[in-house]
């Protein structure tokens, strides 16, 4: 059973492609430990390679020490190699004044990307399961997470894939429970904050006794349609924005003579666009920021981390008021690296890879490189963007680009053996990747 | 507050128009006494003439007769004329084999829309609150509403109107206080079925202590941005429809270039005007709907209602195995009645009025009309439809039209005077609805 489902959901969502090497996330838990177990069976008949990482997240010695101990022996008994991580979440959410939850979420994937870049891995399989699904939805439902919230937990994004997201947890112990798999149990359950706890062991068997027995079902069914629709609207507001926002630049004309729900996902889509996150983004903004547009123009608002919104000569400009201006940096890249770009506050992970994913990374060419450099700008920089023609002065190019000024400074250039291969995510012509190359992402720090 | 929250409401979704005449759904519990009296302070300034109806729904005889009297009391107090009507609900609701709730809703709007008719009236006012929308969406929620349901009670829908709906229950309790207003309880709360009334009395409370005490805005909110996605997607639905579906036949090429959300509520847009309503379709038929189309040329199924759907030549066929062929009817129309018409079951209503809404009735022009028939097709049959040139004959015109042989008996057709004015809902170009006319509308029974 829990093998067909995940050999459907493998299929239904494209997760794998021959040949790739796949990191599971392996807390120990029932989940990982069957999901670790059956992709171990299927990874023949998938044509992939399995490598397990453990995360030690310091919270209860002894416990967490064991869970290790656990999940190291389970993954040698699979032959499996097991990258282990040893980090102080409570010290880090402590210094970060993030909450347990956030700042293990972080580290997690932080660390799952590391050993990805150092190990050429290609997906990392996360075993979330239907429950876990359900449960993100009636949490975003009840906190107010409008329609992407009510979509749930993706199937996949990114290189993160989840194929045991069609599985009930209690398939998932029968399974365990029939072929003798060991699990520990977290009693911490990092990734299970307060609230989530209260709506899996309160509120969804309330509503499992009250009103619908196959509630659980219920709310992954209406998140498939609500999914669907989602997507199409992104399509929708994707295919606008290519039309009306050039970099932080929206043009007013073009964004309200569309329908009201298109303008708010535009206007989320460039915000998260601009700061690589829409936390703090209340639908509030979103008026505010709707509301200028209309009405005020030659006015600016401030809406949340020191971002201001210009409605000037016909256009939003979105700036962070934070911006003093960024000196000159350079950095030399190693693959298989992750760097701190403190200047721009990004972190930059440089890997090499066969295939590009539409992640947002740049990918290069790397025919014969020697020498990786990413830094800002200099005078008299020129390139050869990609899709025109010619070679065009960076300083030109940022002002056809409409790049305002103060921004000018942070857009990080890649430079390969010499010459300019990428201005921010506009690949030089010469260095456009096919089968083979770097692949360099930009998180926001 | 509640004043102003009213006035919002019907500017911001343009409820009334100047000098309509308003007819208020009159429970007498507190919803609907706080809405007649805040509707009558506001009648000037609106330029609106209201009406009440009631409707003493026969459940226990004493009760209901002294709310009867309270209604007509509280309504003469304030001047307004109050329309009252006896129904037996619990007889209606055993004959039929539907719910008390179910039924006493049917016989609640029937009622409204006779009142109407009778009476010129434009608009039919609801007290419908903020509280019973969000129950709505929470119901939905539970059951499986997919995005629709998560939109809540509309605004508007036809001639309904819901100028309440802004306002919480809290607030309107309060309204009532203030203004010494009296209201009675109805015990039974036809509305309020068993598992509404779980919904407010357990479920919300115990979501409110635990884990968000706005949740009821909260929810608000959110149907908010999810009404105008669902008006986004429906915009686009009926895009594709008026260009891929005609009567009963849908394109399977022009369907199947969709995006899945748009191909999904296609069917359902198809399915409804087959019907009239969506009652029983779920969306395990309209994925059955979708394979057919994909992959089964030649086959048909069977959905619901002894609804089939064909998949021949390139088209889906929706068709309803129950129609024996329609002999022939004719029945003679009065302005202000309405009509039962067996043959074709359905429920007609004639009324004359001053604008057109769109509520998918037949709008005809009445220059100097004596006599409004009727009836279905004869031989020799011609009429000029609107927007083509000349004249057509029905026959031609229906083969034109794809209308499947077998129902072509039963499409309604209107002939004043002597002339045909309209063929279902394509309308004679000599009796084009201007300024003032007949307004012929057809439900389903």
């Amino acid at each position: 059973m829990i093998l067909n489902i995940i050999r459907q959901t493998i299929s239904e969502y494209n997760l794998f492609n021959k040949g790739e090497r796949v990191l599971i996330g392996l807390s120990g838990g029932a989940d990982s430990v069957c999901l670790t177990y059956a992709l171990n069976i299927l990874k023949k008949e998938l044509d992939i390679e399995l490598f397990t990482a453990h995360i030690n997240h310091g919270i209860r010695g002894d416990e967490a020490t064991q869970d290790e101990q656990f999940a190291i022996r389970f993954s040698e008994k699979l032959g499996l190699k097991c990258f282990v991580k040893h980090i102080n979440i409570p010290e880090i959410a402590h210094n970060t004044g993030q909450s347990e939850e956030t700042a293990g979420r972080q580290a997690r994937y932080d660390f799952f990307s590391y050993i990805s870049a150092e190990n050429g891995i290609d997906k990392i399989a996360t075993a979330h399961n239907k429950n876990d699904n359900a449960e993100t939805i009636i949490m975003n439902f009840i906190r107010g997470g409008s329609l992407s919230g009510l979509c749930g937990i993706p199937y996949k994004r990114g290189s993160i894939v989840r194929p045991l997201l069609n599985a009930e947890r209690s398939e998932i112990e029968k399974y365990c429970i029939k072929n003798d798999l060991e699990f520990v149990t977290d009693s911490t359950n990092l990734e299970n904050d307060y609230t989530r706890n209260k709506i899996r062991n309160l509120l969804i068997p309330q509503i499992e006794n009250e009103f619908n027995t196959n509630f659980i079902s219920t709310v992954t069914a209406n998140s498939i349609l609500i999914r669907e629709d989602n997507k199409y609207l992104d399509k929708c507001t994707k295919e606008v924005y290519k039309r009306i926002v050039s970099s932080n630049i929206i043009d007013i004309d073009g964004l309200l003579k569309n329908d009201i729900s298109i303008q708010r996902r535009l206007i989320r889509m460039a915000l998260y666009n601009f700061y690589g996150t829409l936390d703090g983004v209340s639908s509030v903004f979103i008026d505010d920021i709707l509301m200028l547009a209309e009405k005020n123009s030659g006015k600016s608002i401030n809406i949340y981390n020191n971002t201001q919104v210009k409605n000037e000569y016909g256009k939003l400009i979105i700036t962070n008021s934070e911006n003093v201006d960024v000196q000159g940096f350079e950095y030399r890249l190693t693959v298989g690296k992750t760097y701190i770009i403190d200047e721009i506050k990004k972190k930059v992970v440089v890997s090499e890879v066969c295939s590009r994913q539409k992640d947002g990374a740049v990918y290069l060419n790397n025919n014969g490189v020697n020498e990786i450099i990413l830094r800002n700008r200099k005078n008299g920089d020129r390139f050869y963007p990609s899709g025109m023609s010619g070679s065009k002065k960076i300083k030109e190019y940022f002002i056809n680009s409409k790049i305002p000024k103060d921004e000018r400074n942070k857009i990080p250039i890649i430079e390969i053996d010499g010459k300019i291969a990428a201005v921010g995510q506009r690949v030089d012509e010469h260095f456009l990747f096919y089968d083979k190359g770097i692949k360099i992402e930009f998180y926001n720090i």
